[in-house]
């Protein structure tokens, strides 16, 4: 078989698999072990070709897989690996840049420079960001938060009861105290229990759309509170920072500006595959600071570029700015505003029939595509009740908990869920 | 425009890619900005066909790009993105899946710790290693790091002066002093210093197959000194560790399976794409300590499984795995021998021209795919000397530092580099 023979079965596989998704159990039916099993206990010693590896794919891994792509995927954030995302991770892959330093790919480089701007466009931030991608939020948070440390070295991080775990472990890795701050009834960092804390702080991570009920922290109070401390802002928007591509959601992103760094994860939910964060910052000098380490076999003699790697813990750096830049090409700004729009239609809709349902409860704002709910009941039974919809293998929801009780969470991101599919997960649920 | 269509042209940008990216210049020839320039200042209002990102990536993209895809790509190390590694990373992208928790992917983590043992057999180490895939070794090592801190929060982290710029990034993240040892004439560890510098650490690492020179560190003294310490013994094989898939070089391992934990990236010299970083430890109980965080929307009823965002930094992670079982299993152990011991051959052979050749100085030992040398003359000679050879386009070559000296590195290590490219290289060095 050639690469060309190859490449067309992996394609046709990946076609049938987009096309025919919806039918799998979103949630993987097995138990612990058994796709181990399954597979060999050793490596071949002689290359097999490249179709074993997709009968595998077919027979033993496909059905111990959960399907982050399938459109009734509903958990966590439910995210979408888009078309043009994919192959555009097909393209990086045979190019298989470094982009690490400028020279080692001046285009990955610059073109990560104009993916990050033409995002900040559609975001409606203002010029003169410095932008650049990480993995994951939780890398951009940490090279965020080691920023902050440099300028204040014993400061603590504040961030609200609902903030997420990465703040936790990026306080963790970099040895920074971390205190949480309590929220009002609709889950937004208290101000006044954050000024009483700020004294002498390094950072405070605000969140606009946090995990659990995508609550907008109040960004604009929060900027104005870290300016006279002289503490680090950072927001962390990597979910609904993305629902800032349409004016009417632009509020989500008040303040953001004052920001002294800012994450936006395109890889949640702006239709780009898995990883893509997005860091943000109006302070690049003290990134580099806080990571530059130039050892002699990186030195170049290029003056004036940018160097990548200076800004975050990684040195190498594969060219995740083509996916992102082939999505917001094969999109435009209409395209995605579409998308988003569709996915917030469906969450008020679904958070409708809660509402006109005697038994459901509502129990948060749903200000994006997220809804918090359960069923009059004990936790037990809401509890039951997950367990029961997910092993039916036709959605998968997730769960969190509030003010002490176990609550459901309907999550709309997939580009793929359409209205039918909302309604089979509500019909489910009510049967259930 | 279908998704089949558009996947067909990507697939034939592909194939066409790399059977002619042997006549593209390995270097980039342009100037800063210039992709920049190039490129429309703001997205799209409207989408564009996917056609209109492959007219951009051959028109505007390509000539910025430095082709490390390239068989005379001879810098840093040289690195490749295999057929089936790039098959492989379409259908991760397509499949989209976060293996953070075991239940978000079962088989994605089922694959990875199958592959990891896979590998681990490979290179010759003892049953019983828990492995995990991180993005690159800089995140490798800092969760080794981590782990160490976690047993002992104040102790230094050791290594030699020429270990990689990721351990200082690491030790500054994690803010714990570092201090470097002094190493012999054949830039290896010395172990008197080191012995005389351990008491208290938390950590030492040590090196197989340094960036500069590919030495390596004598890990069974260093950890039996470990061992008497109390200290853990990261070893970063980030680059040499792919050799011990050879019997023969499986001598630069020994020791490995005494280590707290051990780096080996198969994106480095195992023919994966960016970005697959191994991480083996005996300790994944101290791994865990140091950076299991589950909040409760993380929560699952899953008893005795491994979630494998409790192991590193990020919690989102993507299916890694696939690529790498692709790579084992479409070369096999045969395959991924021969292509090693290629590239051995091709450095010796290079080296030997170099010693047969008046005015040229081989500068330190070459166990593997790695020769430093120099041209008789000053620094300022060779540099320039350097300078000529890549602007020409022909070859990518790297330098460093040793013993104050400015010296030239070749690496193989592409796995489309065959001897006419290595002569070509020597040929256009002897020309300039």
């Amino acid at each position: 078989m050639t690469f060309r023979d190859d490449a067309a079965a992996a394609v046709d596989w990946v076609a049938r698999y987009l096309e025919g998704v919806g039918e799998l159990p979103v949630l993987a039916q097995v138990e612990p072990g058994g796709v181990r099993a399954a597979l060999p206990s050793s490596p071949p010693a002689h290359g097999e070709p490249f179709e074993a590896v997709l009968r595998d794919l077919d027979e033993v891994l496909l059905p111990g897989l959960t399907h982050w792509n399938h459109p009734r995927f509903l958990a966590y954030f439910a995210i979408s690996g888009s078309e043009p995302g994919i192959l555009a991770e097909l393209l990086a892959a045979a190019l298989n840049v470094n982009a690490m330093l400028w020279r080692t790919s001046p285009a990955a480089t610059e073109l990560e420079e104009v993916a990050l701007d033409w995002l900040r466009q559609l975001l409606g931030l203002p010029q003169g960001l410095h932008g650049h991608i990480e993995d994951t939020a939780s890398t951009s948070t940490l090279a965020a938060l080691a920023a902050a440390r440099h300028l204040r070295p014993e400061g603590a991080v504040l961030c609200s009861e609902h903030a997420h775990s990465s703040v936790d472990k990026a306080a963790r890795l970099l040895g920074m105290p971390l205190r949480k701050v309590a929220v009002d009834a609709e889950f937004r960092l208290l101000l006044d229990t954050l000024s009483d804390e700020l004294a002498g702080a390094a950072a405070v991570v605000a969140t606009v759309g946090t995990t659990s009920t995508t609550s907008v922290d109040p960004v604009p109070e929060i900027a104005a509170l870290c300016e006279e401390a002289g503490a680090w802002l950072h927001v962390d928007a990597a979910y609904a920072g993305s629902a800032a591509v349409c004016p009417e959601h632009r509020w989500a992103l008040a303040g953001a500006e004052r920001a002294d760094s800012l994450v936006v994860n395109p890889h949640k939910w702006l239709f780009t595959p898995v990883d893509c964060s997005c860091l943000y910052t109006r302070r690049p000098g003290v990134l580099r600071d806080a990571f530059s380490l130039v050892p002699e076999y990186l030195r170049t003699s290029d003056e004036d570029v940018t160097n990548l790697m200076d800004y975050g813990p990684a040195l190498g750096r594969r060219f995740r700015a083509l996916k992102l830049w082939a999505v917001m090409r094969c999109y435009g700004r209409e395209g995605l505003q579409e998308l988003i729009r569709e996915h917030v239609r469906l969450a008020r809709l679904f958070a409708s029939w809660l509402e006109e349902t005697p038994g459901w409860e509502i129990v948060a704002p749903y200000p994006f595509s997220v809804v918090c709910f359960r069923r009059e009941g004990s936790d037990e039974e809401n509890e039951a009740l997950l367990e029961r919809a997910n092993a039916s293998g036709e959605v998968f929801i997730s769960h969190t908990r509030l003010d002490g009780r176990y609550v459901l969470r309907l999550a709309v991101g997939n580009m793929r869920t359409k209205e039918a599919d909302v309604r089979r997960a509500w019909e489910l649920l009510q049967r259930l």
